[in-house]
């Protein structure tokens, strides 16, 4: 259950270099390195293609219709930080448009995760401000409720810490616990670098059957071959 | 209940300047001038990105599976309309293609707004004739039975009157009654020429809490901040 | 009910000059030269907009969670293939990235179907692979358990039997029988041939309601103008 | 577009006889009898089996996650009403309890019909109050922001005006607009009295197929049959 | 793709023992007997409760709001079949009232799965005439378009043979190829016998844990007990 | 992120007195008495109507397909708990039947909620051990992947931590964290004294409008009659 009407203002951010590192490897790596897990669902779609970020959760429970907690959790805004957005109920509404995003993006902030809606998606897109949103609504918000920033919340099905670290990308959205982000960077790199190879061969013709071992396993497995 | 078989050719279009001038501040603006109403579900989507349209709303009541009356509504189509379609039942189908573009563009139409699918979206898509609508299906219809043109019509849950403004962008689509036409526009223009000082105030760092006056109000409501 | 754990390595591709000749004509065109049967249902969605192929189908049925089966796939591509993928359950999983189509490309697959989900999008996009999926999802899968290869499947309601011609783009996919190939490119050929006439009349400003004679049958169907 | 903030207290009620007698025809009888129109969405559904009603329709527009007008639309109940509540934006909360049910009752009304949720359906179960909704849900609704009460509204993709009789049973809800409503029911109990000859020949072991003619319009239509 | 304008006459139903045996085991066991495959999706529900019922499928391809087939179906059931009815779009109309099912059971039929809606619910309750579906809707249909009957149909996510074996209680629907029905009947006969010792033994307090030996398996998983 | 392979076997259950007496007020006023909080998504339905239960929470992480650790966690079952199940990405199979049940009753548990799905529903009813599900479907699942029993997981959209108060019924199912089950057992009853004199004015034909003294606030809101 949420505590509703507060601000944590002191969080416990995740290593910064291993936040900033982590937008290399994108969402499926990061999320394959940390033992496939702490995906959110994957109804969350980037209002654009081609973005790809990493950084420290702010997080922020709102409402339905009512966005007056985002202007809060602005204040809470570092440089590096991704604002994640969760909602007490169900809803689309357009919880963020153009001049959110100019103030989150003077505090620094590079993306917003949102589990509700958006709007004015074609300036955010000219801004290039990234946001993964469950919907696109031009359906506006009032300023009436409190929520709370900086407590745990769920978001797409996942408990988000604030200070853990996002990935975003075309993928999806990805969750590291700030206490293993230096880890999973490090697992991650292992994991990338092990890639190239096995791309090279596979575009020489190597299929994943050999390169793999594969068929062994699957013979013993059953598997018939009929002609 | 819907009347079939009938097509009115007279409709009261709303004010053609003030039709004509929505476009320019989208649907989000729009929808916020006229007290937050008149919004079509948002599972309605634009088939290309970046298109900002309004115009005058001609109605057409389809059959599920079944486009007869596309061509019906084409005749009615004049100079700045949009043609707003219905179905009598959920259906996905692709109702409106190339050619039906084509006969609407030469008639004068600057869009569809449709409650079902269409096809043929890359050839749309060239032609710069932009489409909202649920779905995106090649499944072709039949030519068999009534609906009905330019009657009140429930598209994606809103009622639209012939004649109404529609407003469509990539957030959605707004419908403005012809009888609000200018004031709204009016107030959307005043809603917007206010945003350029807000923009700049959120750009330089000035936060919204301070800018909206929200400290005092969120105390009261017993916001609450923990260090 | 599924044949599980076999691979089918002998299957009846369809003419070759057929099924290469298919993606001209897009799969509406398709679609309706087949008497409007053989779509997928429309949730099936492209991941980049404008690609636009045909080929013949390698068939795959997948576990949940499980993509071991399309290694074994791979080994059955022959140049100017498309992979059609189903699973025993309904999944979103991301059974597909950007090493699996280095392998199907470098196999001569032209493209892939999959009633679940895909990750790497970015990549398949740099790289051209296109994909026609269900969703987008970085969560991994395993490879533990063993579907089949070459046998009939279910790919989003609609029966595809290895061989089959597939035509795929931004309208949706849709299956042509192998034995039916060359009678429907003809067909479809035909079709389109048609419809060069018809689009300049349109665009000259003629209706539908005269170029197709439809104003006789509307008025004894009861259609009432009103004015 | 909705006018909000008004309540209007005379309204043409369809004619009394016809609006009590249509229960006795069901929602499936009525609708045919009216040539197929006037149904509400499916996902309408009773909270308890067996109830079948019919009425005039109350109708109330409500805001999201507040059930204020529903107390408003209290007072405007006659005896042999059937409240229809619509709501601005896609809503699940549980508008509809007990309490207002109790008042609902003592001042006649027959039925809920509401485009949301109910909560004690356990207690409104024992009550005897039959409601079809689209979700049954505990989360409450707070008092604060204004609808309107007897204005046409959109529920469940139908428009309904004030007056209108419902009719509602397990398999739905169908809108007679008053004006129909004496007609409807003579249509409708036409089309009762014939289906009981029609019930026993099919008892009896005669097929549809030549008890409505059928085997030559099917054999024209092009049916084969292979032995 | 679908075969349209055809009813095959002959089939090969499955062993009728069989067929008649398997509904005493249940949609579950029977699934579990066959290697866990053979279900339709569970979007399938009984139109009541506590139906469980087997036989053989008759099948039928209807088209979008037409039920003709379903006349043309009617004749070629047998005493012991179950009528397996697919769409060729989605659809939610209700294509099966109380005077099919009049019909329908005069043939011997058992029950309907329908990948589709129906209406009149409370008359087939009391009929105790079972149907799984995945709407309730009194929306009519019409008797125009020509479908099929006895073909290969794909219902709700599964392949349906003709013949096949229907399994339906109120946990799903399975089909048992009919090749398989003997054998699969011998293999539920065989799980159902060794449930109930284990279920005396649960009951009485022993842990699956112990009684499945589970126990060494979870610690060499690597499962950690935390006081 | 959820920490996967471990069983907590001490948890802090709530107060027993609280956690039994909660049920008496059933969800929605417990929901209220909170707040408006703590509730889990509505599409979490029972298997059967009428049950009204309340216990502590044994939580329990599954894998997609995989009930292993239902085993594990029926031997941390205490008299009075509820077991609350959530897995790992969306999934319907049918996690738990009438064996697992036979084990959890053995054990002292009164009720399973699970957001994912359930077989054996007849039995289950027959047993009267209610449960709170997403799906109900025969799909059977195996045991091979470890999870979690005891931490805290997201459950229909909501954080449940072990030993939390479950309190569920006809509406739906409501967490009440344990260090509030006292405080809100008495804010439920306070609430529930409220409303039989509520209940008794309303019976009575008092309105709302009145018994709330609405008339006043409403017509500040700008509420206007019309005639």
């Amino acid at each position: 259950m949420y505590e509703l009407g507060v601000v944590y203002r002191n969080i416990n951010r995740a290593d910064r270099v291993a936040a900033d590192q982590l937008a290399r490897y994108g969402s499926a790596t990061v999320h394959e390195a940390m033992g496939r897990v702490g995906l959110l669902k994957p109804y969350m779609r980037p209002i654009y293609s081609g973005a790809r970020v990493s950084g420290t959760a702010v997080t922020v429970l709102l409402q339905p219709g009512d966005n007056w907690m985002m202007h809060v959790a602005a204040e809470q805004i570092q440089e590096g930080d991704i604002v994640v957005a969760a909602v007490t109920a169900d809803c689309t509404d357009g919880y963020f448009g153009d001049l959110l995003a100019t103030s989150f993006m003077a505090r620094g902030a590079r993306a917003l995760v949102i589990d509700a809606g958006v709007r004015d998606v074609r300036d955010l897109t000219e801004m290039g401000f990234p946001v993964w949103s469950k919907a696109i609504s031009s359906k506006g918000t009032i300023k009436a409720t409190l929520g709370s920033v900086n407590i745990p919340v769920v978001c797409a099905g996942m408990i988000v810490q604030p200070g853990d670290v996002v990935v975003a990308d075309d993928d999806g959205v990805v969750m590291v616990p700030a206490a293993l982000a230096v880890r999973t960077a490090a697992a991650a790199a292992a994991r990338e670098a092990n890639e190239a190879e096995k791309r090279a061969k596979l575009a020489s013709g190597v299929l994943g059957l050999d390169m793999y071992k594969m068929r062994e396993p699957l013979a013993q497995a059953g598997l018939r071959y009929i002609d």
